[in-house]
């Protein structure tokens, strides 16, 4: 991030059709296409090295702890006592890596469809998984995770689903229905503890998919909650819908969260503690209000896209 | 917002060296040079009419209702009984306007140093101020508020600074300052409290900043909190540090707040609220090292800009 | 273009789908949608204000007079005494500007299709006509330049086509064709002479249309000439096609130019005159080569279009 | 330039302050610093691959035949018996590779500062040299080329100035004054010919340059001519000034340059022929004007930067 390096490389995102982020490009080695999807590795001055699906970054180097802590922790803790996990996507291996920070987990299954995006990212970044992939306690599976849960009569305790946004054409649109996550409750254990990422959640840019996944949770788990994270990468907020069986996040103070920590998670967190646990699950009134005035539930039939 | 309008105008806002927002431009029917500052109003398609000095949006259509709710009602509810306010700065009206729907304000006092920029917006956004110009509890001042301050022994119950970011050669940062802050504890009556927006506080981005000003802040105040609300037009998250005599905004659980707004604001909020209160007291946890971890203080001697 | 202008308005305009030109704005105060196209007025501190249609610059301030100099002067001296002169197109009026400079012509009939950009265009660039719109000679037509031909057996000396480039569901693409070209044969006295604006010529970028263009006007006039200019504002070198029924743009050399423009064009010009009329002429080898590869010829059933 | 290919990635560069070229990024394999300028290869969309000098493309795939072409060929063919050959710049190796195209060359001198930056071309951007710098011929030295001349009293037949635009700070700009002039003057045999690339020559946009370049060279030389080309990768027309001792080039018609072209360079070219030299040397009547009203002289102790 010299300043003697130009600044005349950048980057772009849409976020919206209005509104697009641009970082500036130190260096952009690497630029493909898998049967999926297209895949670059980008470093930029803002954000230090970002892996990119379809022109969306799906993590960088500088906030990657927030996202990626975010989704897992607080599902993990929710859950008494998560023995066996189950990832769809996160081919990073970054989600690997929080889940198997763990003490509780005995076992780890992943589902991602794009080996060659998994390959690339391995190369590129491999500070993503930090050794995740050679864990004995994760098995890996390069699958569509839809045909990978029908084929199974496994069940898990937490479920994570770290996918791509709803892309038209993308690989990932039809794991953000009622019919997967139908699917996905018959691979959970009593107690088990669902969880995925739902998009931008500012609500005035996004209510579309974020407020529609929650409704769709609603209309499949027993319960249902959301919560957000401020993600600079991704442009702003970002929402998180849990499904569960039983545990309630809510019902967790911050001393008890501080407490499963101890117990659970031996290496220190950046992001997510008992305050932050806190802070995530209230969101502000316009977004509950928005969240509750949702009426679509998706489906195969009926699927969401963002732009 | 019209799908047939060519997306070929864009507004770029640089939030630093290395990251550009751009907005797509409806209209820019407004641009000029105060003494003070740069002036433009623009209508963007992402976030409808903005308002921007220095090239640096200060509301939008879109999210204003966020950052005027978050930097007026903390503060406000956690006085025990707030009859007298002091707004720097706070051009538009937006401020005066949540102010005053505080059926305990008695009088309220608003020094803004740019007559012209005050104009331009009550011109073009009416809508900001909604008729706070003309509520006879208000007087406007068009002064530098140390000049302002200086020059009256008056104390107030809640000051309230919504001043434009500490830009070199701006006109608002020695407002930012340890000196600034001595000059407004000077001002406060017996449980005042004072509240300063404190620029975007992603950490990873503008650590330098949000968290400079909260520990600036804490060699003035006997007690110093901070909070944040995401802010999409701002491009992320938004911090704000309240220095107080003796009230903790802490200490208020969202029932009591929810309390004090039937007792005290009779007209509905769109995004405040109790539980609203509670999340962005609690800040995430790198943020809070970060904060921890500041040991600059910034004076007239030495200010602090942002980009 | 004031120095304390914040650099943050852009307009962009898409040269290829790999190449954008953006130049800064300093007011955007019409953006509005005719039957036909999209309408936008811009000033920018590149070339001050331009005519903007369907996102594509039609003329600016600062090399409009390129434009319709080069448009205008070199088919009209070719010409031995044009009398009367048709204008397809040329809504701003600054073709006829230039037409009726020439102390020859005793009418002219211009028809353009949409009323309301020539209203747009006269309103905020009263400049580009100037007072065209009023000189007895001229007979404006808001029709569609095919029925109109249609619909009359009048014949011209000299026909003038300057049309928006042909975008698909545009007003204009029909104009290019071979077809067209035949109808406005049909209406050229003898000696008469027709002229074609072509869209960029810097054949790396864009040889599709000019080449094509030329190709098309080849099967259909006896003799067929083209000649191109630098117009910065439309991002490079411009191209132009002459079909003649007989009169040699390029037998007249430097000094039978400066002596017509003596005798029949009273005011002088900035950028024609005799050396510039061999220069236009003189293309270089890499795009005479590719006109002569060119073997596409554009017909209302196989249109052509530009990006 | 495949079409799933995300246009994401774009290379901006400053034409003036008020105008931005974008091109799309393919790769972006090389950024560097050397001790006299920042060296960049980029691979675009719109021109492929690029070397580009402090932010300036220095030419491309699609287009550098051009500019090579048009400073080379001009000033050789002028000359009657080019033998010995000086180049200042031109690390690149395609102005070398043009040159020795000439039959009548027995011996070249190249004189380039920079090191690094010639390594990196040679390394990414074989096809610019095409293995000049093999050529028996040549004699390449890293030296600055005012110090080279003043330690030399070699004479040429032909001078090639292939510089960097001159920016501030950077390694060029003494190499566009009166005094470098002078100096190369006095290496000139007699009938010799210098050549300068002089800058954007739209005049609307960048007068500053190439007029003054044309002005200075007017005060050392006994004849002086200027001529252009557009290159589509430089933003427009650019501009070239020749220095003469006695040969002009005005005075060969197409016939003679096309019979000299037989004579002396074997391969084909697929820019320059007779027809083009003369559209080169034809500039339009706005810019022979603003030649002529030109009244700066650029010598070291008054520079002239682009910006």
């Amino acid at each position: 991030m010299s300043l003697d390096r130009p600044k005349n490389k950048w980057f772009s995102e849409l976020l919206t059709p209005d509104l697009i982020l641009c970082s500036s490009i130190i260096a952009a080695p690497h630029s493909s296409k898998t049967p999926y999807q297209a895949v670059e590795i980008i470093q930029t001055g803002s954000f230090g090295w970002c892996f990119v699906l379809d022109g969306k970054v799906q993590s960088s180097d500088a906030d990657e702890f927030i996202y990626h802590e975010a989704l897992v922790h607080l599902p993990m803790l929710t859950h008494p006592d998560p023995k066996t996990v189950f990832i769809a996507g996160g081919g990073e291996g970054a989600v690997a890596r929080e889940v198997l920070r763990h003490a509780t987990v005995e076992s780890l299954e992943m589902v991602d469809i794009d080996e060659d995006a998994v390959r690339v990212c391995r190369e590129y970044l491999p500070a993503r998984s930090q050794g995740a992939f050679d864990d004995s306690r994760l098995r890996l599976h390069f699958n569509d995770a839809v045909r990978f849960l029908k084929s199974t009569s496994v069940k898990y305790d937490v479920a994570i689903f770290d996918l791509a946004d709803p892309v038209e054409d993308g690989p990932a649109y039809l794991l953000y229905t009622q019919d997967f996550y139908r699917l996905a409750l018959q691979h959970l254990n009593p107690n088990g503890v669902a969880v995925v990422q739902a998009g931008n959640c500012n609500a005035i840019l996004h209510r579309e998919v974020f407020t529609a996944i929650y409704n769709t949770m609603r209309t499949v788990f027993p319960m249902v909650y959301s919560y957000s994270a401020s993600i600079p990468s991704f442009g702003g907020m970002w929402g998180f819908v849990v499904g569960s069986m039983g545990p309630d996040p809510r019902a967790l103070d911050a001393q008890t969260i501080e407490r499963r920590l101890v117990e659970r998670v031996t290496s220190p967190l950046a992001f997510y503690d008992g305050i932050t646990h806190e802070g995530m699950l209230n969101l502000p009134k316009y977004l509950r209000v928005a969240m509750e005035e949702e009426t679509r539930i998706i489906s195969e039939k009926n699927p969401l896209f963002v732009y």
